[in-house]
C-alpha cells in the first residue's frame, strides 16, 4: 500500500489543513484550469481515480467521486423534515449540487441558489455537468449576489428551507457563521422553517459547531440538530450539517416519504437518516444531544 | 517521496495509498523511533495535533487522537451482539487497543492476542501506554505466533468471539482474508459465535468486502453484516468492520446491555451501534443488506 514509487509518474494536489494538522490528497493528472476571480482563486484539476476535482483558494471543494455524500446529506435531511418546502433558498453551493439534489423534490416550487461567485457555477457547468443537470428546470433561479444582503432584504416568512451551503468561515463566507444572519433566516422562515448549513468536521471543529449551535438558538430557532457523515475529500474525511428549526422541534422526519421516494440516492436513505442523527458520545458530551 | 522524506522537507507524514489515488497525512514534529523487525518496518513519530502515530511499511496504523473510533467499532458491537462471550481472541490488534475494549466487558473471562510481531506490542507499550492499560489483566493472554496456524489449531468449538484486527490484506495479513482462514474460525466457535474483522474503506474497498464476505458465507457463517465509522487515518477516512455468525442471525443486539454499559466509550453506544448497521445506498446495491 505504500505508493512512493507512484509520486515521479503523477503529481499530487494536497490540502494541507493547518488548524487539524492533517492533509488530504489526491493523484493529479493534469491541471486543467486555473483563474483568480474577484472573490477567490479556482483550480480544476483532473485525477487518477476522483475524477475532476474544484479547489477554491487552495481547499477542496468538490471531487466528482465524493460529492454525492455531501449534497445528499446537506439536502434530503432537511426536505424530509420539512412537511412541504415548497420555497427554498440556496446560500453558496455554486458548484449546483445541492440545487440538483433539491429540485428531486416534488414539493418544492421555487429552489433559489444564490452565489457571490458567478465563475464557480461557470465552472461547474463546464466540468461538473451533472452537478449542474438541473440548472434549467422552470423551478431554478440562480442569482450571482450577496447571500449575506440577499437573506437580510427577503420578505418575512416567505421561505420554508435556507440551505448554507459555503466554503469554510474564514475570507468570503466569514459572515455566514453568526447570529446576525441566523436572525435573517430566522426571520425569512416560515413557522416550522428550516435552515440547514454545512458545519465542518466533527473531530476537528467541535467547538465551531458548539459556537453555530449556541448563535442559532440565540437567533430564536427552537431546536439544533447536528448531523455527521463520511467525506473522504474534507479534512479529517468525516463532515457534519447542523439543522436548526423555528417553532417546530428536529425529532421526527417523514420516514415513509424517505422510504417511498421516487428518485435514486447513492448514500441518503431513511436509514442512513437516522443514523446521522445519532451522535457519537464526544459529541454528544459537547454539544449535549 | 518517501515518507522520511516528507517528514525532514516538509514535517509532514504522508501516505499515499496508491490503490484509491488518495492520500492522508499527518503534521509531524520528529521522528521518536525506526526499526525492521522480520515481519516489517515500524516508524513511531511524534505529531502536532493527533499525538503519536505508529506507521508500518509505510500505512498509518494509530494515532493516539483518532484510535477510538476503530477500536470501539471493532469490539463493542460484536459483544453486545453476542449473548455472552467469555473467550475471545485477537488475531493481531498487536497495539493493545482492541485487547484493552474487550476487557472493558465483564463477561469476558479470557482473552487471548495473538499477534505475530512482539515488537509491535513492545512499542504500543514504550509510545501508547492507554492502549495497554489492561496487558496486565489476569484475564489478559498475550502471544506472539501466526495466527493463522493458532486458528487453526484451536480446540472446536472453544471460542465466542474471534477479532481480526490486522493490517491489509497484502504482506503479512493476506492469509487472513480468505475462506481457509474462515472455516478455521468457524470451527473454533461456538455456536452463535461471532467473527469480526476490519473491513478497509467502503469507498475505496467494495470489491474486497464483497470478496470477504462471499468467502464467509463459503465457511458456512449463516448471517455477514457490515457496519462503518469514520476513521480519519486510514485511506479515504471512512472504514469497516464486518461481523460473520456461525447458526445465527445478526439482526438484533443487547441494546439494554448498550445503554447501561458499565464502562466509557468515546464513539460507541447503543445508537451509534445501530448506525453503524445502516447501510448507504451505495453499498445495500452491491452487498445486498
Amino acid at each position: 500500500m505504500s505508493a512512493e514509487n507512484n509520486a515521479t509518474e503523477h503529481d499530487w494536489f494536497t490540502e494541507r489543513h493547518d488548524h487539524s494538522g492533517s492533509s488530504i490528497g489526491f493523484r493529479i493528472t493534469s491541471r486543467l484550469h486555473a483563474e483568480k476571480t474577484p472573490y477567490q482563486t479556482i483550480e480544476i484539476y483532473d485525477s487518477t481515480d476522483w475524477g475532476k476535482l474544484m479547489v477554491i483558494d487552495g481547499c477542496m471543494m468538490v471531487t466528482t467521486r465524493d460529492n454525492f455524500l455531501y449534497h445528499e446529506m446537506m439536502t434530503h435531511p432537511a426536505l424530509f423534515t420539512h412537511a412541504r418546502a415548497k420555497r427554498v433558498v440556496i446560500i453558496g453551493g455554486g458548484d449546483c449540487g445541492t440545487l440538483r439534489e433539491v429540485l428531486k423534490h416534488d414539493e418544492v416550487e421555487k429552489a433559489t441558489q444564490v452565489e457571490i461567485d458567478e465563475r464557480v457555477t461557470r465552472l461547474a457547468e463546464q466540468y461538473f455537468p451533472e452537478l449542474c443537470e438541473s440548472n434549467g428546470d422552470p423551478r431554478a433561479e440562480l442569482l450571482f449576489i450577496d447571500g449575506i444582503k440577499y437573506m437580510k432584504e427577503l420578505e418575512p416568512e416567505s421561505l420554508d428551507l435556507v440551505i448554507v451551503d459555503s466554503t469554510d468561515p474564514i475570507g468570503p463566507a466569514e459572515g455566514l457563521f453568526n447570529a446576525d444572519f441566523y436572525k435573517s433566516c430566522f426571520e425569512a422562515l416560515r413557522p416550522s422553517g428550516i435552515l440547514v448549513q454545512q458545519s465542518e468536521s466533527p473531530l476537528a471543529h467541535l467547538d465551531l459547531i458548539k459556537s453555530m449551535r449556541t448563535a442559532m438558538r440565540m437567533a430564536d430557532f427552537q431546536a439544533v440538530r447536528t448531523l455527521t457523515f463520511p467525506q473522504p475529500c474534507y479534512p479529517t474525511g468525516w463532515w457534519s450539517c447542523t439543522m436548526a428549526r423555528k417553532g417546530a422541534d428536529l425529532d421526527g422526519f417523514r420516514e415513509r416519504g424517505a422510504q417511498t421516494k421516487q428518485f435514486e440516492t447513492r448514500y441518503y436513505s431513511a436509514d442512513m437518516h437516522k443514523a446521522a442523527l445519532a451522535s457519537p458520545e464526544f459529541m454528544r458530551e459537547v454539544l449535549g444531544d
